[in-house]
């Protein structure tokens, strides 16, 4: 590891070159700690703070835009080692691999997201190419070893104040519970993601519902013990630090109907009987629930709409899911959304955060309807829009219908656990572009600049999530 | 009312801070004097002349955009007085609360707007906020009334050279005849809205049809009748200075039948026996046939495509419309404008008058279109993409598909008569910033930069609107 | 001719004034080769190098931009003498009225592609007006008969590397034929345009079976025999320098289906009793059918998706296609081509470039589809979308989800020849305007801006293409 590593995280050689005014803004958030409340960090990582495997693990696996890129330039999964374990693949072969393309990230984020990383990370500022790809390798493999790059000591290097994982509603959250009893700098909390026992579209949702009654020894014969199971389980993950739940759905229906009839379709997907329509209504249907419990219990409900993921069937039958074949698609949120809203929008004391990666549907639809519900938030952009191009146009489509404290701040999605700072980088160097051209539209002046990139970049994120408590 | 009022009004302090290249084009249009060829200002105003009410009624309660967005942040419409006679609103209290908020549509137009008109109409230039409230509320309070600040005088000081209400096909023009007897600078004139009794969707259809024939004292009984009364209206609302129509819908679609099937369903309307998809063709045709009598007399045909009004129920039983709950939804302007168009829109001599606010759909569809028929004209960025940002993207999106010269230049769309100036000025700045990264560009020399600027922000509203014999 | 006619492509006065950094990566691409990899000229141009007949067929009736602006300002095409045979039209009155109108260009790609063109190949600067309309008809009519005018020379003037026409499947290439005889400087070649031997849907569809079957002498009364045929034309295709073949096409919809499914849908198509239905079917397999034969064969496929053609119904039946009345629609690329990419997507050795109008889903779905699928290329923005901001808009939404490695370059997709020079220098200037905002933003340093400048204005198109032993 590079000596004065802690100060490299953001402190280190700017990776990109800034206007004075961007600079400037900049200047005023690139140090902030980092809140990330929505990704897919493993949180064992946090129980038993040992040490990485490989680069490989570290910068290539976790991030379906490498694979996804690399895959698009003729290079076969087979050839990265997905699916090979750790100990049995070539991961200096892989790398190489890796490094001979690398180029070709040129203009995606990725390729900022890579370089910032080893840069600020590994000390590493020449580009990765064919030639020094065995010698990169060999020292991020060496630096990894090292104490100072245990999820431990990175949590707190990386100067993490909460970091949110996603667990299944039937997950122990053993690992959740191992890592409090570490005192961590950075709080590591659960995240609720209920969709495998609430869509009867899942060939297993029955068994999932089953062994949701054992785990919450609730009767789920019933819709109302159903119910019941459903709340002890979101209690259950408060009480390890969960503030939010989140759903992903490549199209969007949410519906309301009476608990009559919601419980004889909820029998009937038990029975295994359930017509496709009516699986799909009943799940809309909980969806609505699931927005009345958190107006109960106060989590925050997350909505990932709009990708449709797996289109590669060959690849998903060898490699499985996050292999890079998730594609954005059209989501109409005015109907997708109008039973959930017109039963629980209208109060602020509830936070639903819709993420989208339809750019047309989220400037048409959702950012004027963030605009207006109380409970409605607008998600920061998702899938696909990452760079500092697609930040600005993200905001530039949002703003003027949604206004920015109608926005939830950052959420970094990754699995890349190293990869996080400079992720929350590149959306604080995209933030101050944007608000550098407000200023210099005339829209924004300098004091409300420097209100705005600080709530973009930290604050929204806390206000939203229900951080206030953790920081 | 601060002295040098009228001179305040375009040449006050800068709210906005534009580019060298961009004041200049700014400099050379700010103070044209103003076209509002669609908005949704009161009649009775300019026929009785009185003061406005208060603060509230003058900058709080007509403006969808400001409720929305207090609304969002969790402000209930109780609290802001909405349906609450004037008298018996706490107008203080009211604006409190929205000056505690005011902070928050920081990036959108609205921020904008409320600036400008602050400072240029009552002189005050510091930023509204919890502290001045009460002072700001007692400032407006005074100054409104004001001879200066009465209707006649405003529309003087304001510069409006013509200025188009919303008129139901229903109404006598009264206020319209009375304000005719007033010797006004500035020419107001009614548009002629017949979906009242064009749509048998509508529960009032049959009615406001037995009314028509009432009022034109022609027999609808028959279809032709029906026809000869709407005739009837138009060139009433004409005899009172109306140069144009205007239909507001949420989806678009036109049709042609024959006129024997088009006077079986209005029969069948007339009777309250049609089936919805009937019904929805005879609106469809009905379009059509309002096009060719524009055609025949010359009202120019304004058409609202794509927003979906009153999503949120509850606040439309208690509050009714208007009160920020509208959201733009997706428009497919080929299917929907075929029979029209191929009916009608081969001609130059009739305008057609599309807007919308899907920014997709108008770059991939309407904008092409427009650039094609010759009856097609394009209207302004529609509801959510009026600040300078979506101004710029607006014209970026069509200009190269449509060309300047099948634009129809700029509709403010509103109901607050004190933020037109202010709407104007915003759109005259965005304007300027779209000309002046034309020219940066390389795309426009300085030459044509000044004229287009000036079809933009007055000619090609007077050309569209055929407002020539007014000015 | 002006004199020192080859000087001025490429160097003679700037048209558009560039800022510094842009300028810069300009000269760096301004001079390159022209690849041409789809476009519409006739092959009878090179075959027979005689000069063009008049100013109107060299400048206005070979471009729908040009005929849709005038006919939207109310020009009749009648007046623009479409349909009237060269010797006999009045082309001076038709310039005077396009000189007239000229002025209304102003913004669209089609005024800097005519400036250009003017000023590079005929020497004429000032702007073209009602008052010099005679003057430049003059000059560009003397100017075409000089034989450094004739399709030869102007071939080699413009500097291109290589032209692809396109050729209907049934052509017999003899204009291909005889000008390969000549010893050109660049390569001109056909594409295989099969979609009237292969769409059931089309009128004609029968007829063109059989002469297929009489061309290739194949018995097309079986489907494996109609295969063959196609099989035996793609070949023939290749034999005069193909390497493209193309699809156009205003929905999307793949499919694959068991050949025997697929033979009794082809028999019922020749029996001509095929349903819509079917019939749409049959034409979804057979796109996946040709992108099989591109994987046995190489020619690369070229899908346009979603542009509706001929919406003027009255002018398509006076006038014919290509007179200004395509627009472009939504399409749904995701569904679009699941059967075709799941069945041949995955190898990066074929070549499948997609095009489409419809930004939206351009920037949703196709490019990250691109970004993906190995056999994937992203065409260059299509229709509407060829202007300097059209193009950086292009760029911004795409490379941050597609990356610039697996996008095809620029297609020009004209049929007025001496507009070539033109559209690709607009091309070139808007790339230097998106890499120089790249550098400026940060997101790309001085030395991938000038590999990716030469890469996107040439080197991609030919790899794309398969050109690289043409040049």
């Amino acid at each position: 590891m590079t000596p004065a590593f802690s100060n490299l995280i953001g402190t280190g050689t700017p990776i990109l070159t800034l206007s004075d005014a961007a600079q400037d803004i900049y200047d005023s958030v690139r140090d902030l700690p980092i809140v990330s409340p929505h990704g897919h960090c493993d949180p064992r990582w946090f129980a038993e703070n040992t040490p990485f495997a490989d680069p490989v693990e570290v910068l290539i696996h976790p991030d379906q835009g490498v694979l996804r890129m690399l895959y698009s330039q003729g290079v076969s999964l087979e050839d990265l080692g997905v699916g090979v374990a750790a100990h049995q693949r070539e991961g200096r072969a892989i790398f190489r691999t890796f490094a001979r393309h690398f180029h070709k990230f040129r203009g995606t984020p990725t390729d900022l997201w890579m370089a910032t990383t080893l840069a600020r990370i590994f000390g590493i500022t020449a580009p990765l190419n064919a030639d020094n790809a065995d010698a990169v390798y060999d020292k991020i493999d060496a630096e990894i070893k090292s104490t100072q790059m245990y999820p431990h000591a990175l949590l707190a290097s990386f100067n993490i104040e909460v970091l949110a994982t996603t667990d299944s509603a039937l997950d122990d959250l053993a690992h959740h519970k191992a890592a409090r009893k570490h005192k961590l700098r950075g709080k590591v909390v659960p995240t609720f993601c209920p969709d495998a026992v609430l869509d009867p579209r899942r060939g297993d949702f029955k068994a999932n519902v089953v062994k949701l009654a054992e785990i919450t020894d609730q009767d789920t014969s019933s819709f109302e013990g159903y119910l019941e199971a459903l709340r002890d389980r979101r209690a259950y993950f408060m009480a390890y630090g969960a503030t939010a739940t989140v759903h992903s759905l490549p199209e969007l229906g949410t519906c309301y109907m009476t608990e009559r009839r919601a419980a004889t379709l909820f029998a009937k997907a038990m029975g295994g009987k359930i017509a496709p329509k009516e699986a799909q209504s009943l799940y809309g249907h909980m969806l609505t629930e699931m927005a009345q419990m958190s107006a109960e219990d106060g989590l925050v409900m997350q909505i990932h709409a709009g990708t449709r993921v797996n289109t590669n069937k060959e690849m998903f039958e060898r490699f499985g899911p996050n292999t890079g074949a998730d594609v954005p698609q059209s989501v109409n949120f005015i109907d997708g959304l109008d039973a959930l809203l017109n039963r629980v929008g209208h109060s602020r004391d509830i936070n639903i955060v819709v993420f989208t990666p339809d750019a047309s549907a989220c400037e048409r639809e959702l950012a004027p309807m963030a605009g207006h519900w109380p409970a409605l938030r607008l998600g920061s952009p998702w899938r696909f829009r990452h760079g500092v191009n697609g930040i600005a146009r993200y905001l530039d489509h949002v703003v003027e219908s949604t206004g920015y404290w109608n926005l939830a701040g950052f959420s970094d999605n990754t699995r890349a656990f190293m990869s996080i700072p400079a992720r929350h980088d590149l959306w604080r160097r995209g933030v101050s572009l944007h608000l550098a051209q407000q200023r210099q539209r005339g829209v924004l002046g300098r004091g409300d600049v420097d209100e705005i990139a600080q709530m973009l970049c930290r604050d929204l994120a806390i206000d939203a999530y229900k951080f206030s408590s953790f920081v």
